[in-house]
This record gives C-alpha cells, structure tokens and sequence, in this order.
C-alpha cells in the first residue's frame, strides 16, 4: 500500500520526509561512499552527525549548559534501574508518583535499590486523572522525585510541573518530549526512548543536571554509570549510531515546522479536534478526567465491546493502522505523536463518524 | 563518490544488497504502508521478521535448542557486567584470559562484581601471540572462563576453543562471530556486538545455554537479566527494532553465499593473501605470531612511520577507507569482515604494492 497513518503508541510513525532522506542517503552520506551506519563512530563524518543532533535537540528542547546530553542504548526501562543507581547517592530513598503502568514499572524497578515512597496515586480512580499536588506526601530526605508526565498506556498526561522541593525532579518524557515547550530548568534529570517523538527504537535520551553525575553506586554497570558517558561525549564504546543520526534527521524535520512552540499548537489542535469528536459522540468515550487529557495517545472505546473487530478491520482498510489500545486495557488508542500530520487526525474522525453513523 | 571499501573495524561496512534492500524498504516494508522502524515490535510484521532473523541466524551459527538467543541492547561493553551479574551465582570468582585490549576492559568490569583469576596472559610478549593452554592456571571454582576469540585491535585470534574444564566458556566473539565454522556446544555463552559481522550498532546478540539462566544477582538491573530477557523472547521492553531487521537481512545475504562453512573459506582465503603480501615485502610488517593472526583484523605497520600520513591520503583518494590502526597501537589496521568482499583486499594489496615501489 501507499504510505498509511500509523498510529501506534512506539515504535511510531516517522516523518515521510526523513524516512525519504534516509533512504536517499542509505548507500552514501555525503560522498562518503557509505552508508551512516558503516562508519567509525569515531570518525569526522560521524562525530559532525551526533554533534549537529545534540545541538539541535538543545536549541528545540532549550537545554542549557548546566546540562549534559546523552544517547544511550537500553531504552526507558533501562533508565528506570539506571536512575535510582545513578541518583541516590548516599540516600537510601526516593519518591514516587504512580499514574498509571509506566510509572509502576518505575517503581517495581526502584524497589529493588531503594525504599520507595509513593507520593501520590490515582491507582484507586483507575488513573483516569492526575492527583491534586496539594494531597502530595513529598519525604524529607529523598533522593530525586520521579514522575511520569505522560503515561502511553492510559492517555493521561500532567498539565503542570510538580513542585519537588530540594530534590531533583526526574521525568520519563518518552511520550511527551519536544511534543510542547517545556522548562527543562525545572528537572534534575529526563529521560525518554526516542520510539515516539524523536526516531528509532534502540536510542534513548537523557538530559541530566551536571551536578548530578558523579554519585553512581558502586554496583553499577559502567555503561549505565551517566559520569562516564557524559565524560566520554555518549562514546565510552560503540553507540547506537544510525539511531542516533535519525534523531538528528528528526531534529532537522521539526525545526523546519517551527520548532516545539509551533508543534505544540498543532499538537494541541490534533488532540482537541479528536477529543471534541469523541465527546460529542455518544458512540464514543474517552475516560480521562478533560484536564488530564493526553495530546499524544488517546484512548477510546466504542458502545459495545462486539464491534472492536469491525472498526479495526474497517480501519485498517483504510489505511488506519495500530489502532488496538494496549493489551492491558483493550478499547482503542490513536498516538498522534509529532510525526502524526494533521490529515491523519481528520481522516481518522471522518472514519469514525462514518462508523457510528453506520453501527451506532 | 561510488561505494568505497570500508576497512573499519566497526562499525563496518555492510554487504550492498543489504543496504540496496533496506533502502527500497525504507518507506513501505512488503505493502504494510510503513518502515520496519514504525512498526510495533508486538505486530504480526515484526514478530515475522524477528522470528525469521532467530532462525536464520541459529542455522547459520549451529545452535541447538538447548541454548537461547537473545537480542539485547548496550554493545558488547555492556555485556562486561551482565556477565558477572548472571552468571557468578553464589560464586566469588572467575577465570578470565588476557589477550589484548577487549580482554582488559572485559576484565576491568568483572573485578567490580567477582574476583579475577587471570588464568593466562600474553600482555609480557605485547600481545603478539596466544598463551600456550598447558600453562593456564584454571580455577577449581570459578564461576566460568571468559575469553576473547578475536582481538579486533591487536589482531591476534584463538584457532581452538579452549577448553574450561566444568566451568561454563564465555566468549566474546563481537569481531569473529560467522565469520567460520564454531562448535557452539563448547560454550555456555557466546557474546557478539552487532556492527562488525552482524549488522548496525545498538544490537548484542547473546547465545546462552539454557540452564544457565535464572542465576542473576539480586542488583542486576531487570533489563539485564538473561531470565527475563529469554522469558519475553527479547521483548520485555521495545527492542532495537531496526538493527535487529539488518541483522535479519545480513542473515539472508550470509546464506545466500552459502553459509559459515563457505565464509570462512573466502575469509581464510582473504586474509592468507594480505598476510602472505605483507610477509614478502620488506616495506610493511605484522608482528602478531602466524599462527595466530586475526581473519579479520589485519595490523600492520609500513618501514617508516613518516610515511602513514601519505599512505592514508593514497588510500582514501582510491577509495580504500578507514585504514588507520586504533588510536592506541598506531599503524594500520584493515578489519576485513564478511562484507568485504575479495575484490576490496586485493584492491588493498595493489595499492599497498604500487605504495612500497614508490615510496620504499
């Protein structure tokens, strides 16, 4: 088929125009005579890819120099055991907030290093919303607070920036990263798998406050010690090069659409005209609290469960793809991350309204 | 420029109708409608193309059931841990062969999790050669041995498997894997980076014998326990989806030239003749013992090294790339894996000739 509107949750669809340059390029960057992904990381050719990459991911993300950029391999679920080896230092605890899967994940990982105390939950509203920062139980003594801005798999994502006192603030941003401007002054530490708004699986980024490096346990392995691959430019061995030059390629891409202002407004235009559709559709429901709402995965469920095959198969013959929600929760889940232009948001409402008004 | 040949030592070129393939499936992978990078690593397509790549590469390699194979992330650098971490159990030590640099930094990180055995060393004689096994000291109750088949810096490789006694063997076979017939069965764990024989970087393809696992330490993170990795079939988080559809493409292109047997063949042939030119001129010199010269790595160094500026310039104005040692030993270095073909060596060798008659 032609290319089809992907909405699966990650790995994600890519911009067209940067799948074409890679293709283009494949064979030979540049003169070369090879491709990206045969070339010494070392070497001039290379090491001008990674630099432009993190230049660019600083200028759209506005990182300062108070913080280092690294790619590393492993994806979020490794930084879930690499945080807490990295951050607690002397400290023996650290804070938690569960909204949802992704952030138990993090915890069952934390637990295994730390005493965790859960700061809040929406467990017992089936995280449908985010808990009220005034009801939060902040400890005295820990060693970061980790949060989960966006959580892929329940559609529901902070409107606000946690206030954690004196500890550093850590995010997994896998979902949310450059999707909105973001104050990247707030956080001690963000992490996210580059498989949803920043390229190929097998990448993830880290931006860290220099004046965390240095605590890493003794335990920990040295490719997950963020001293070392701060020290060594994200090169202690071989990175994930052709990951990384994809990003670089993706960077490019929303620069040229104005950068994180410009796709936040069309990412806020993509989420409401979807969310409109489904509250305006009682064949439709969405069961997230309004000011919770994710911009980037929007789970929805029809009237009668029966119908789940119909809509996915008539989806899918349109072109529709990945529409299934998770395997955890069932229902339906569009991601309409960066790379999801706005014409595939339309042509997926006229398809739902066109269902409804056939099955409803 | 055309393709060039690509004498690095990895990342490392790729056989050309990987890439031509890759690159035609770049925007649309078999009419899905999107590149193998977008899809879920859960779909149907996905599972297909990791399935297929296990199987091939387990027919390739000989791998029987009784062992596991695992795609992981992190580079074989990172395997330096998860090794102790898995396999050590309620041992103290290990036993670990010290051939060269990658035996060092393997050794380096075991010492932060066991106690190190150095059960023979080649570091007296410059790593020129490899200690004769009737002086080995092996350990009555080492964990395993670990060894470095082939030490893509200095050039030296094992041609036999050692034999560890009741300890597993542990190989890190990053720089020789496929590359010629092995007798997996000898080994309770072979290690192999992706981006020299294999594929792109972001991608370590782990053999394990299946009662090896479930061993791992209380502090190994998740994401590198054997278990869990081999329990979720490689899946427990997002793997690296692309390297590992290369990896699978590499697989194909290696049976198609009809396996390991008829590789290790054209490899020998390969590198008897650079070798066999470097011993009949004066003008350039190998200083590994003949017996145990790499296949795949090729040091050498010219009569005067006033002159490697000059034969790099030579090199790459004919296209001969990436020829310049590792920054450690100096000299040259040609790293010719399973994708270089015949033709690139002896492109090298008469460049090298028409190099000493001017300039000798």
């Amino acid at each position: 088929m032609s290319r089809a509107y992907n909405f699966c949750a990650g790995p994600a669809t890519l911009p067209e125009s940067v799948l074409k340059q890679a293709r283009d390029e494949m064979l030979d960057w540049r003169g070369t005579g090879m491709s990206v992904m045969e070339m010494s990381h070392r070497s001039d050719a290379f090491v001008e890819i990674a630099e432009t990459a993190e230049r660019d991911f600083r200028e759209l993300a506005g990182i300062s120099d108070d913080y280092a950029v690294l790619f590393m391999q492993g994806g979020a679920s490794s930084q879930f055991s690499t945080i807490p080896l990295n951050l607690l230092g002397s400290k023996t605890s650290a804070d938690y907030v569960n909204t949802g899967i992704w952030s138990k994940k993090a915890i069952a990982e934390a637990e295994r290093y730390a005493s965790v105390n859960i700061v809040a939950s929406s467990e017992s509203s089936g995280f449908t919303s985010i808990p009220d920062p005034s009801s939060w139980q902040v400890s005295a003594d820990a060693a970061y607070l980790h949060y989960t801005p966006n959580e892929t798999i329940g559609g529901v994502e902070f409107d606000f920036i946690p206030d954690s006192g004196s500890a550093p603030l850590v995010a997994d941003m896998s979902s949310t990263i450059l999707s909105r401007p973001v104050d990247v002054s707030k956080f001690g530490l963000i992490y996210a798998g580059a498989q949803k708004n920043i390229g190929p699986s097998g990448l993830v980024v880290v931006v860290i406050r220099k004046d965390l490096l240095g605590k890493a346990r003794q335990e920990t392995p040295t490719m997950m010690n963020y001293q070392v691959i701060a020290d060594h430019g994200s090169m202690y061995n071989t990175p994930a090069t052709y990951s990384w030059y994809l990003a670089g390629l993706v960077f490019k891409w929303l620069k040229a659409q104005g950068g994180v202002k410009a796709m936040g407004e069309i990412n806020r235009r993509k989420a409401e005209k979807l969310y409109g559709f489904i509250d305006n559709h009682e064949f439709y429901a969405n069961p997230i609290d309004p000011r919770f709402r994710s911009w980037m995965n929007v789970p929805f469920t029809l009237q009668d469960d029966a119908l789940n095959s119909a809509f996915l198969e008539g989806a899918n013959a349109r072109g529709l793809l990945n529409l299934a929600g998770h395997r955890s929760v069932g229902g339906m889940r569009a991601s309409i991350y960066n790379a999801m232009p706005e014409a595939g948001v339309d042509a997926l409402i006229q398809y739902m309204a066109e269902f409804a008004q056939e099955r409803g």
